[in-house]
């Protein structure tokens, strides 16, 4: 083998990062090593800095760095609205590119029994306290429009309705820009029996 | 922002890596914080290490630990050979995936005389100390088929012959497993040009 053992170990602690095979971390190891040790110093720290301070929102459950996140200590979010995700990325996506400026739920997964995820890995008795603590008239589901998601979305729907609250679920449908001719049966089916008045 | 800035601090220093945009940045922030801190901070300790403990080799310039890299060090190696490459990445995959059983010299880059790299920043003085020491019968130029590349070659073939070395280039011609009607132009007209006896 050419390479220095620490090399290889760095190559091989790089896979752990989602999509990194062998080839992209060698080069991502030698990247970090040729040019750019500066970065990879600061890369480091923050890495260990972030896991060390980084917790659960007490308030949503989303990654945060206080006992809670941005979007809990907000004065400015509307309490009466509450929006169900399955993960810390889903809420960055919504709050980045929506209007919505509810408070956040985060599941920080879906039900999945089968890997031994229910009510309680989800957080639902937590989900319940917050439901049961009044002050909410709506409940948005914006878990994924998979089967798990579905199943989620429909158990939690269930929850919030037997306490007289509204439930409602992201729209489904053909996605922006979306040319028909490559859209999915499943999705176009969907379309056609969801749909709306012209306006 | 819904994010902690010490996460948006993550997902910016992970930017770094070669090939990592924001939202592969962003991914992998999450995927290290949700699911996986102890590889996390295995990476962290490990790029640590590897940029305080990775020098250069003393005799071939490639990222090494130790004063010589464990090509150089070894003593199976045939000294007769010598293969220039431009970067470790290429002495790593000369040396996993072919025969090659000799020794090397990396250029770390190529002739650029725009980008101010010359023969100084090449360690051509090096390459020559080496050349004149004797001893090696034969340099394989095992630079990039592209431009510069081909003008290092040129450059280095000139130096060998000088000192009544045997001076070979790599082969060019039609990658395995290329199909003709998809290899370009170049190539295919180099492979014409360079054909040879049928064996």
């Amino acid at each position: 083998m050419a390479l220095s053992p620490v090399i290889s170990r760095l190559i091989e602690a790089l896979r752990c990062l989602p999509g990194v095979g062998p080839k992209s971390a060698q080069r991502m190891a030698f990247h970090l090593l040729q040019r750019n040790r500066e970065a990879a110093r600061e890369l480091a720290r923050v890495i260990e800095e972030a896991v060390a301070a980084v917790g659960r929102c007490e308030s949503c459950r989303t990654l945060s760095e206080g006992a809670l996140c941005p979007v809990c200590a907000s004065p400015r979010r509307d309490p009466l609205i509450l929006c169900v995700v399955e993960t810390p990325a889903d809420m960055a996506a919504i709050d980045a590119s929506t209007g919505y400026r509810g408070m956040f739920f985060v599941l920080m997964g879906h039900l999945s029994p089968l890997d031994g995820i229910g009510p309680a890995e989800l957080g639902l008795d937590q989900f319940e306290r917050r439901l049961d603590g009044g002050g909410i008239a709506e409940v948005i589901l914006a878990t994924s429009a998979t089967v798990e998601g579905e199943a989620t979305a429909h158990y939690l729907a269930e929850m919030v309705r037997e306490r007289g609250i509204r439930a409602t679920r992201i729209a489904q449908g053909v996605p922006m820009g979306g040319e028909l001719e490559f859209v999915d049966g499943g999705t176009l089916a969907r379309a056609i029996a969801a749909r709306r008045d012209a306006s």
